[in-house]
């Protein structure tokens, strides 16, 4: 039986609770995806911001307001809830009425094939598409995930300031800013502040853009891109890498609870997914050296590895791979030195697997203020700038550890794509800053 | 009966679940807050970075490691969980056992009383304190339930970028950086890359830092402060009004439940919070230029209202106040006119009662593509840079509505602080930005 009411509902509850709307009007609020035609019937495929759904005519007196509705027009459909089993959700629309709210004239993105400039050109309307819908979806997902993990393991969100006086790793690649007279930068990394943090709350996070000007133009590679950065008073190296285990396990079995539908628009493979389970793979870098050089890699003990070498270390591997105590010369002031060998430190690379090389990068932090003077001292950093860094070690000091992952490369990872620039709404590149 | 095992815990554990501990050995590690001796028993006050116990050392035996344990020193106390009535958490610990992990000489924090700037020169070590615990726990709670409140509703997080190539409300005001070689602003607002995201998304929020260049000193300024920016698709005015206020009835009932603890650390007055609920207070500008004409006010109709008028109108209401349609020539071009007073704009400022001033402030946007053209010729609006903007118009308009509200200011006013630079870990102010 049918009912005069008209439920108000969109696709995304169509899509989870549609059982309970069966064969009842409903009507949705959104614009024109796509229209076809076969024999007397019309489609027209609507998005409302939350789904794609198929609404059905059949209706004659109908066939003049469809010719209207163009490509990405703005509408309102009333009909019918069928179930339909072929629909991504379950469900399509028997129309009975179709309003017309705005029409659009020419739009810019067809269903033909465009350019990547062109896209990016047009990311404000690009994100319509049912790609772009489903990665930033996802992102979201992944977002809350971390944070609901961090929240449930007693985290608290720790704001890093952006504007930061000093460099934490090389000036080189620091945008610089004008801040009433005094110079300062943009933050690359708000650890430092974390440490703090940690030792005044125990375990925090920052959540934030970060921004490095490098002039690197790879697929790996945003100006500005948003890293979680947790950081655990009493933690030690082994303690801080089960934590990034466990919180990448964790999101991933959450999206791929709770986003199979945008998954399935990105038709990722699942089991790919479904097999991240910790513990990862562990090796040294030492190790990772032979694993090279047994590839026929010609890598100079020493050198930090590049996308190269990390694509082919994670192709050896099903899942990822933490890669452990790194020599000391290519790593920063404030990692632990590895007490059984001062020539390496405390410190890990998680490699994501499927070619994503680093998404994690993390360490247990100096908590000696003999030590961590004597290194900053060796490289040189100003200390009257980190004079306050170093009371954390003089005041409370205590064993600490914490780590970076990078959002977008590990959304890049689970809706595998391309490129890292599909995985943040507007991206900003080397030669890309607009809209 | 006492058991033999230890139970590793922490004061939050404590607060929440101490009666499954009771009479039971547990441990805790943090940092020596503050001690005392009377008589022959010895009180030492440790903070975990979740809370405050009380540990009692009626053990001779004991009192030397007692002295060691300086203010700030990081150590673990064991004993037996004892239930305390007068304790804020419920509970205290019979010390049997004291490991010093860390012993911190010459705090330069001790409770005495220090100047403000002392304090903030000292931020890294000054949100130890059990005043910053508190106020930065509940920054933690409002920005997450902030968050739980639009994931319910159906939004989605949409990162706005911090790099703008133009400027939202005006250049005074923008920091500018180099971009390789050009200009580029970090974001005042992101405003208009949410209204792109909401006819996409329908229903989208960023939540991010945000800079204004501001030289202005006063006690709710910051030059780095954090925005949520919720904008939703076929949302009204009132649409709009509506989600703000059960938003921020949401995030005060939440804190209210959850926050109990560090709010009577801050001692607020619980009953002021409660009051908060929606609807809240609704004036037009016209209604609050009269209010404050009636207050003596000498007040020209058609400015803008500072802190001063502000905190006046905001002191005649017990709850929030929604001011709604100002003058179109005070207010910036994206902004609905009122169709039924075209001198008047279809936005809402909502103002904090206790002298908190504005928290909110919001609008319906003009989706009319001829209009806003319009507008944005008559206020020299750089077209080139905002054809991107334009194209929402041209493509799939819709009435749409958003808001921005300040985290720190609504810190400031839930903990009832004197300053918003309270209500960040790492302030940036006029002439202030270290550590």
């Amino acid at each position: 039986m049918e009912t005069k009411e008209v439920i108000y509902t969109n696709t995304e509850e169509i899509r989870k609770r549609g059982k309970k709307f069966e064969n009842k009007t409903v009507s949705i609020r959104g614009w024109v995806w796509n229209k076809r035609s076969s024999g007397k019937i019309r489609f027209l495929i609507v998005r409302d911001g939350k789904g794609f759904i198929q609404c059905v005519i059949d209706n004659p007196l109908l066939y003049d307001i469809f010719d209207e509705c163009t490509q990405e027009s703005t509408c309102e459909v009333q009909g019918i809830l069928k179930e339909d089993k072929r629909s991504p959700i379950g469900f399509e629309i028997l129309t009975s009425n179709i309003k017309l709210i705005h029409k659009t004239i020419n739009y810019p993105i067809t269903p033909k094939e465009h350019g990547i400039d062109f896209l990016l050109d047009h990311r404000h309307l690009w994100i319509r598409s049912r790609k772009q819908f489903a990665i930033l979806r996802i992102r979201h997902s992944v977002k809350n995930f971390i944070r609901e993990y961090l929240n449930k393991e007693g985290f608290i969100e720790f704001d890093s300031p952006i504007f930061t006086p000093s460099a934490c790793e090389g000036t080189t690649t620091l945008f610089e800013v004008d801040y009433f007279g005094d110079k300062m930068y943009l933050s690359q990394s708000g650890q430092l502040y974390q440490e703090a943090g940690a030792l005044a709350f125990e375990k925090v996070y920052c959540f934030g853009p970060t921004f490095r000007a490098e002039k690197s133009k790879t697929r790996r590679h945003l100006i500005e891109f948003w890293m979680v950065e947790p950081e655990v008073a009493f933690a030690t190296l082994d303690d801080i890498i089960q934590i990034a285990e466990n919180m990448i396990f964790y999101v991933i079995q959450k999206v791929l609870e709770s986003n199979s539908y945008e998954l399935s628009i990105l038709e990722r493979n699942l089991d790919d997914l479904r097999k991240i389970v910790p513990p990862f793979y562990r090796i040294t870098y030492t190790e990772a050296v032979e694993l090279l050089k047994s590839k026929g890699f010609d890598f100079n003990f020493g050198d930090d590895f590049g996308a190269t070498e990390e694509t082919a270390i994670s192709e050896s591997f099903d899942k990822p791979v933490v890669i452990t105590h790194y020599p000391k010369s290519i790593k920063p002031f404030y990692m632990k030195i590895d007490p059984e060998n001062p020539n390496f430190v405390l410190n890990m690379d998680i490699l994501a697997p499927e070619g994503y090389g680093e998404i994690v990068g993390g360490s247990q932090r100096e908590d000696n203020y003999e030590i961590l003077l004597q290194r900053m001292k060796e490289e040189n950093i100003p200390l009257e700038e980190y004079n306050w860094y170093l009371d954390l070690r003089k005041y409370g000091s205590a064993v600490h550890s914490g780590f970076g992952l990078g959002i977008e490369r590990f959304v890049a990872w689970i809706c595998k794509l391309d490129h890292v620039r599909e995985a943040i709404p507007f991206p900003r590149m080397l030669y890309r800053y607009k809209p």
